[in-house]
């Protein structure tokens, strides 16, 4: 399929990762008109040759496809159904791609009232963090009806790297839930790790090296172990968002009846590191809470 | 350094991992007096072309470089100190290499008691499990004085491909803990994620394969977690060995005030696991804790 | 105030607590308008002498006091805002009184809603479960104005004994929520500690004698231990309940970055406990997960 | 059973508990020979009356019954067996009576050790603190022959005033370390509920009066809710005993496959206190640790 098969696209929602989704869609050669609550944050991609709509129903007039990336169930709901919402402009048979982190629960139930209009919702939850948005090699995982799913993967391919349809409606965003709860695991256990060293008196780089060579391999122990040791906090993935994701989790967990003691425990180290001001930090700096009930004031830098 | 230099090799200690090591010194052509307190497990060692000490003591007369694996603390303390132990046998300038999981800190006592009598004592523990110990293959984390790691460093390379000297007496012990810290807490992390996506309705086969692509990647997710789709325990690292290692770090931790919280959990369902009849299951079994938590009956593998 | 001064009362929401109050009102002389959804379980009260009414609008027709005691945060929404709900049929300062568990930030939102037309929100959630809600023994705390409060108190003097005003909208939930916080990490000491007992092989209900003469001291341990040494979850107060109640608790620590690891251990517990088939059980047989977990199977009671 | 049947007591150790029960012995009329390695903790009793002996092997050869009360296991494990121990002066028939907290597998080892030289070992630990030890209102839990618990009840009585015989051997040990589970759960419930509140915005201490006359009352959260709320955490029961304790329920743990994760994570927590330089504190000092989890500054007492 190329791009003369999809002749618009829409894109609502240009927050830290919509913004460098939208603009690769764009150099992709696609055509794309654009919508975002604060209009400003629609500037760099009328510049860069978007259209940009007055209303998300507006962008779904205009296109068949369109990508949703919003901060949570609320407002999905809002761009989706509310009174300027795309269900008043979407043609039969268009289909609506949520890549942002949506509950379970919440993303079957929207799926179902689009499809009780012919159209379809795909979930498509990314994670690879700000910098995976704008080199396009994000983790994609995708839930919903097969034939959308390939209608839209040339497009996904644009956004990401790792594509997998993980199954029906919803199945891309339990897939995400499952990544987050693995991450936030990884995390505590690299963040008790590299205290425990310090504490130990023994060089906790050297500690994570001799780690990356077995069975504790992660990509976070490589990736987040190194941000820890070097103090630098910089995102990659905001903690306020990870405490989210966390939320969606518990409030699964409770639905379903599950005991995850493992994530409710990160759930609460991740408040705490809110708490502590660090909202907006990389979410590895979790093992600045670790670090704080051991005694350890937390590790700076070096030089600066 | 050849084969040449070290005329005599002691190995002490022929449990499960034991055995394989020592073979493979035999098979790179070093020769071999070996020592196991239950003598029937020397036999296989000693078709193999070792000789068979009647005591570590007479190991220790025969060879300046001992490697000692046994199970604790306090089986390394008989070893070395005991009535028949190494120390009464050592000649000066000997190493021993204590490739077991023992504490920091009774390693660093054993060290000292040892470099009172000129000898010295490297903390050598591994990571890889009995297949890593068959093929020649573990990660080994090293702590002690330089000299000495470089001249057990080809004995080393026989055993293991990650070798890294990690720092002063004990820093071996502590990396192991750490590995064991960051194996625990991803163990949890995949299974409690494998467990949501079961109990979401979500094939957990196509959860795990989105995973891998992405920041959730893991060794852990990629083979413990396979073993957790196919509920094969097989050893790989038995449960009774990682509750044994996670008291080590509850201990460590209570010596020096460290609060660990995502180890402690991990401990106590190490200790579930162990209750439910698991000792001898692969440490990933930790996975069927979770799902009897959630309501599910064990995952069972397909055919049999 | 006597029950002359109220002339008549409302109440919405006859379930397994609010029944046993609307009776005890009944009982106490006061003239008793009542509704519930499911109309079946408005029959006691119409045959101990209480009108029935037609709607939650024509509850609150007939009365200045109202009294809620529905199942969650959107129930009390419905009841208080939906199209037959108490707002379109309050007099002017008339007040209503929630008497269920609801979230504080909603309480809040529904107070504010219903000043906008004059009228107050007390919310009065209790403590004691139904043999206090019959007995008329419930702990009651309560949030709202002062003036309110002191024109309903005889009224919550007729349900409960232990009546504290704690302050402004939304102190009597967040009060509830403490006491569910409290009652659930003690449930958990003491399942924890009796299961310990029982695994060393010592007589668990000697060493709770022993502790009850101590600072180890709870109602929970003397009343809930009682129970689980039994073996008997008759509530009480039930699992889905406490459930429930930990699932506020849990969200409002996300609103607040708070880190309460004992509360989120707790939930999961809970979470468990209603996984097993036990929802409909005092939350006292959250024992039982400890106990699954620890290799016991469930204590049986003597004789069945 | 008068001060007439046992001529003499033997008390050795007499630390912040040891020496207030020892004085209490004196003043009730028992002729008192005691000892303290740090022989200047003697010198109060000396002036009281008591007979100072210059060993542990002295006090015993004067006394059919002697108190122990000791650090840990392997303070005991000196006091009982080594070169100067009790168990070299002990006359046949005699009575130990341990009263320091033990761990029940030690206790249990220790006993059949003296009573293969015909005597008595008692595990009586107490609860109650450094207050309780001073008033004679100590609990006491006791493990042994019912024959030996008989003959020193009155000396118990002296101590204490809630003395339960829990068992055989051991069983004094289990009951305190049950103890000890059920107390720091309720401190982390305790703690939790108060910081909640206060983040919440709502008077944590009219919170905590509406809890006390409901379910969620324990003494706990009377005597040391106050605590919290006032800033003052003047031992009490300090924090490095909390944790020394908490240590012995998690070594048990792991030995028997006890999976307790309450426990576990209270003693996380009691280790950040200690950590957080608090070692001396009374333990409910605890919830300085949630607070600074929770974002809050440590309460302040009003004008101190």
């Amino acid at each position: 399929m190329g791009s003369g098969d999809i002749v618009g696209i829409g894109f609502v929602g240009l927050g830290v990762m919509g913004q460098p989704m939208a603009l690769n869609l764009l150099r992709a050669g696609y055509p794309l008109t654009v919508y975002n609550r604060t209009a400003a944050r629609a500037a760099p991609l009328a510049e860069a040759g978007a259209s940009v709509a007055v209303s998300p129903r507006a962008v779904a007039a205009a296109s068949p496809v369109v990508f949703v990336n919003v901060a949570d169930d609320a407002a999905v709901e809002a761009v989706l159904f509310g009174p300027e919402g795309l269900v008043h402009g979407l043609a039969p048979e268009a289909v609506v791609v949520d890549m942002g982190t949506t509950s379970p629960a919440a993303t079957r139930a929207f799926a179902r009232r689009l499809a009780e209009r012919g159209c379809t919702l795909l979930d498509a939850p990314v994670s690879g963090g700000e910098a995976g948005a704008r080199a396009g090699t994000l983790s994609i995982m995708v839930g919903g009806p097969q034939a959308a799913f390939v209608r839209v993967l040339p497009l996904l391919e644009v956004l990401g790297r790792n594509i997998v349809h993980v199954g029906e409606s919803g199945a891309g965003q339990v897939a995400k839930a499952c990544n987050q709860i693995v991450v936030s695991a990884t995390l505590m256990g690299v963040a008790e790790a590299l205290t425990f060293a310090r504490r130990q008196g023994v060089d906790a780089a050297r500690v994570r090296e001799a780690l990356l060579g077995g069975f504790a391999y992660s990509r976070i122990l490589e990736v987040h172990g190194r941000r820890m040791l070097a103090g630098d906090y910089t995102p990659g993935f905001r903690a306020r968002l990870h405490q989210k994701d966390l939320g969606i989790v518990s409030r699964e967990a409770q639905a379903l009846n599950l005991a995850l003691p493992a994530s409710a425990l990160a759930a609460q180290l991740m408040n705490a590191l809110v708490a502590s001001g660090q909202a907006e930090a990389d979410s590895s700096a979790l093992v600045q809470v670790i670090e704080q009930l051991c005694g350890l004031a937390p590790d700076k830098p070096a030089d600066s």
